[in-house]
């Protein structure tokens, strides 16, 4: 295991101070570290709280800030946050009008946040997300695995709840953007997770695990490694597949790095995609390029595609001002 | 040989390409792609180009924007642009108010470039930068390599342009901010130029190239891998005694990953580089944290350290819209 490390332990106490030191201008670290929150609170608007296993940033820390999250909980490293996470978070940035928390489809995270939401003294809503078409169960969840279009959900309401949206109105916009959202990843190296010290899975030279989770978990099939062309036409045919086949229209497609493939790969990728959408009667209305919602330091990528009226691309054109996510 | 890719000969110009349209809203893409240029002009400024091999992103079209660069030059992976490449890209965003060229130290960048500003036809001059303190001659130059540092000499000269500072006040203040700016790089991992198919260097399962080039160029030495708190001391230590060993005051810290490294392994990196700067009485005042200035997917980070008065900081610190830089 090559990594920055000091200990297992430590580890992400150590990352999220550094991520707390070198964006104390929008962030603040809860207790315990128990969550990272805006440093300016506004207790007038719902509050936005997501949160998950740690080892996919920015996802979701990298989130918080204006127009996106009020607060996000980090787990230990693909590992959910405890119920007593959320609950503080909840209590330190809610305010009347309420608290939504945004949640991927994963065993543990719906657990621990329906805990927090029952224990929690106040009105609170759940958008729960699950955009992967990859597989419609996994290792760690039933139904759909929630990946990187929880980005997408978390932007677009965040614009919504800055501007006054109440609470209703947030948590139904959440599961709008959330169905008119699909996403498949693909890997070709798998990650270490540092607490088991050896690759989650192995493939070789010359395969892919295609339809991969977040976490390492199997995808579709692992099939051989193919040209970039054959790899995008791929994730897009199973995303096409998948919404309605009279889609058509404005989308934003999201090419997202796991944290191992670099820039001049994803931009490949994403002039790939880009081509076989607009062959289908798509029109590439917005972009995102980057490694927003990784896995640690996995190789490989997603495509994530978000189909755009009018109010949802205003929405995401919308102010922000996160870490990570900045316009 | 596992990247996202369908040819070598066509990759650089499928991820401009993609990066062009990705970004549509702040660039163009210059005849042949031989330069990736504003797409609002300026020509009343001073106008910044910069360029090098490719492979670095998003280092350098990422950072064509407001504040920023006017054109950049990609030349193919890890090469230098061409003297023609350069000459179009000055002819095209340069104005009365002349062209500055900013160039990494590389003998190739250093020839092209210099050809380029014989040929263009109207006021122009250069920064070098050298910003690596690693060693003093290395496999593609002689003297200090340019490498990370570059970013803040093109941020900083960026935002004195856009407020109309002229070409000789430019040029100085950016012998001055490279001046002011050290930087050292580690690997964990080599990259694969795709043109070779195999690793440019290779790594035993507990060794690091310290002092590492961004291109794989070999370092100080190749030691073992350590805790990242004493891989990050023996990086302060080698930048701190490269300045002045009076100095102290504020400092811009800039973590940056080398494409394989995830922001959870820099951030926990930052946090030890900004303890360690704190001891020796620097005080972090500004930060970044990122991967910026990549050598495709190798593992590994390199740490900046620039000195900031108050000038300097206010110059960081003003408007800027790029693809990779936007405040």
């Amino acid at each position: 295991m090559k990594k920055f490390i000091n200990s297992v332990d430590t580890m992400l106490a150590e990352s999220l101070d550094g991520f707390a030191a070198a964006h104390a201008d929008i962030v603040l670290l809860g207790p315990e570290r128990k969550f990272v929150r805006r440093r300016t609170p506004n207790a007038n608007k719902v509050a936005l709280i997501s949160g998950g296993g740690s080892g996919h940033e920015p996802l979701h820390a990298g989130f918080v800030g204006i127009g996106m999250l009020d607060a996000a909980c980090p787990g230990q490293i693909f590992t959910s946050p405890t119920p007593d996470q959320v609950v503080e978070a909840a209590a330190a940035v809610g305010g009347k009008a309420g608290v939504l928390f945004i949640v991927k489809n994963y065993a543990g995270d719906r657990m621990n946040f329906e805990m927090a939401a029952e224990i929690f003294d106040g009105p609170a809503a759940t958008v729960m997300t699950n955009d992967d078409v990859a597989v419609e169960k996994s290792t760690y969840s039933s139904g759909r695995r929630g990946v990187a279009g929880t980005l997408v959900v978390e932007k677009i309401v965040g614009a919504a709840a800055e501007q006054g949206m109440d609470l209703n109105a947030c948590t139904a916009l959440g599961a709008e953007v959330n169905e008119k959202t699909r996403s498949l990843g693909v890997a070709l190296t798998s990650c270490t997770v540092p607490a088991a010290g050896t690759p989650t899975f192995t493939l070789g030279a010359d395969e892919m695990e295609m339809g991969v989770g977040i976490h390492g978990e199997p995808g579709r099939e692992r099939v051989s490694l193919v040209s970039a062309d054959a790899v995008a036409e791929q994730m897009v045919n199973a995303i096409v597949t998948d919404f309605d086949h009279h889609a058509s229209g404005n989308v934003l497609l999201f090419v997202n790095g796991f944290g191992g493939t670099p820039a001049i790969e994803l931009y490949l990728m994403y002039n790939a995609a880009r081509r076989l959408l607009e062959k289908r009667s798509f029109a590439v209305a917005r972009s995102l390029v980057g490694s927003y919602v990784t896995s640690l330091e996995m190789a490989g990528c997603s495509i994530s595609v978000t189909q755009l009226d009018a109010k949802l691309t205003a929405l995401w054109d919308d102010h922000v001002h996160t870490a990570a996510l900045r316009w």
